[in-house]
């Protein structure tokens, strides 16, 4: 939108208007054996804090909008979602009946929640990423509502810890005067994952940081932007948000639901506002991590120069080890001479490997569908 | 004796006389997890072979001593010996009620042995060590037989292919001439384990076999030589061994067993036979494996460029992986990056280490037990 018609921010005003969406999906498939379809990532406790990732999400969420948190979650999930969740009201457990990627699981949150109020500034927040401190998530969120309640779709950049190529980068802009936002600036591009030359180069230069996938902004923009790009995905949203709240939601849902275009909400919304000038961001000094393999298991919890154990059954006897055991099961694991080893243990599948090796996980996964060994995945 | 009292060998009646006796004992620490005290390393299958250490030691012994092999072995294990040697007369089945050592072990059979026909040559073999070919295998006893005919307590000597620091030495001395073991030759010293420099020395000078604890030798000259160093084990197993093929045996057994004094074969017998100049030695050409580590695993299954896996329901995945897999769960394991690893996978224990570290697991174990850990030991 153009800068004349753009609304001036009200911080309170704003921040009661905010609502949390945490879209709880993916497996995490550098994390198998722990994390598998029956338990994805989001259900387990990565960072020994004895909470889930979901739940921590929720707890660093609720402060912000309490009573106003929204999960979206698979069908599989359902039960265990509301477990993690009790807080959360029924008609705020949102299911992807199968899977069509974010555009349809957040733009569907916003079609909703537009629908119940059009002022609503909704933020995103994946269930299965680790924060701390909390309390300056939620500085930066607050910072992050004041700027979107000013017509823009908000990104939160992280501030790069190393030249990391398996995230996209944003590059910062100019600061905008945003009240009760002092950090927002404007953006100057979003890049897809970079080469580490690449990436080297923009850790350097300061002006570059980690696309994390959380953002917030007004519902009416969300919708604005996917009408324009993705109107049959709008369509089909605005359908079913329209029955949600009534007792054909099942039906519409059934009906619809399964037709809708598979579209990441990237490319269904970000791009196009980020083509219109209508996108900003929140560089954050938090800490922050995707948790996506074994190797962050290991940087979340620090064992000095022993072995960290996750695990509430975990019997684990080292001598001259260092690593992560991760134990699903009650039985005792000895590591002898091993260094920077990854042991996950579950009562199906044992993984033996190293961090440097985290990454590679995903490759023997792949291989173990391929070869139809889908009891263990 | 002097060489005047010593019998000329009569090659096929020696060989007729020969008794072989199978000592099963040693839980086999370093194997831990796979061996331990309720299924010790001679009950498993650690070369591949499809049998037991105990059947292939059996299996290897029979064609020299058919209807002719006793077994010595504990209370616990009687039931697992019988079942994977039924051919064995309940009556050459030795129980150790309690452990004593391998003195009273190998002395009761020799007295039992000596008390049916004192004219016995025995033959001691452990149950857990592995040794191909097992035609040249019966070459070297054969040899053994025919100089221990000529009374004398006869050592098999491996011919060393590493300076260990694990094994004792023999020291060759001078050929012997007798019929039928063309490669029979005095003993110079028996060495305890040496340093690895002294062990360098010895194998580089050609002049030293390692002592496999394997022996031949008439039981009249085994039970001599006891008599005179140990009385009081002597008489102990004398008196049992008359009462053990009579319906007084468990009795004698229950009443003399407990009180008998705990010595090593070597120290009852060998070292005053070396010392009245009673030893010979016929250096072997065998393979020989003791078995004694994770890291030997390794070498009996040779896997080439890949992981060795052992174990009948093994399911195992491997991306850029070499070492030793053994595996007692039918659980998929997957090995990603890791070499010259060593896994062992059981239903109560894991354990993770390399072959570099297969000696340091007794000491593990040694911990475990110290800190009460019996469930898994």
């Amino acid at each position: 939108m153009s800068e004349q018609d753009r609304p001036s921010s009200v911080p309170g005003d704003a921040l009661a208007r905010f609502h949390a969406v945490i879209p709880a999906g993916g497996v995490g498939t550098r994390l198998w054996p722990l994390s598998r379809a029956a338990t994805p990532k989001f259900l387990h406790d990565l960072t020994g804090s004895g909470h889930t990732l979901i739940r921590a999400t929720y707890d660093r969420l609720a402060p912000l909008a309490p009573g106003r948190v929204m999960v979206v979650t698979g069908q599989a999930h359902r039960d265990a979602v509301v477990s993690q969740l009790p807080e959360v009201d029924e008609s705020d457990v949102v299911i992807e009946t199968e899977p069509k990627d974010s555009g349809a699981a957040i733009g569907l949150a916003a079609a909703i929640l537009h629908l119940r109020n059009p002022e609503t500034i909704m933020g995103s927040f994946a269930a299965d990423h680790a924060i701390s401190p909390d309390s300056l998530f939620r500085d930066v969120v607050r910072e992050a509502v004041h700027t979107a309640a000013t017509g823009r779709i908000v990104t939160i950049g992280i501030k790069p810890t190393y030249p990391s190529t398996g995230f996209g980068y944003i590059q910062l802009g100019e600061p905008l005067t945003v009240e009760g936002a002092p950090h927002a600036l404007t953006v100057r591009t979003f890049v897809e994952k970079p080469s580490e030359e690449v990436a080297t180069e923009y850790v350097a230069s300061g002006e570059y940081c980690w696309n994390a996938g959380m953002f917030v902004a007004p519902t009416s923009l969300m919708l604005h932007h996917l009408e324009r790009a993705q109107p049959e995905l709008y369509a089909g949203l605005t359908e079913i948000a329209r029955a949600w709240d009534t007792p054909d939601r099942d039906a519409v849902v059934a009906r619809v639901w399964p037709g809708l275009p598979k579209i990441a909400i990237d490319y269904a919304v970000a791009e196009p506002a980020a083509a219109a000038g209508d996108v900003a961001v929140v560089p954050a000094d938090f800490r922050w991590d995707d948790v996506g393999d074994f190797a962050a298991i290991g940087r979340l919890n620090p064992a000095g120069s022993g072995v960290t154990v996750l695990g509430e059954h975990a019997r684990v006897v080292t001598d001259n080890a260092t690593g992560v055991v991760v134990t699903g099961t009650n039985r005792l694991i000895a590591l002898i001479g091993v260094q920077d080893i990854v042991v996950v243990d579950t009562p199906d599948a044992l993984l033996v490997t190293t961090a440097d090796n985290a990454q590679a996980v995903k490759k023997t996964v792949e291989q173990l569908k391929a070869s139809g060994a889908e009891d263990v995945l």
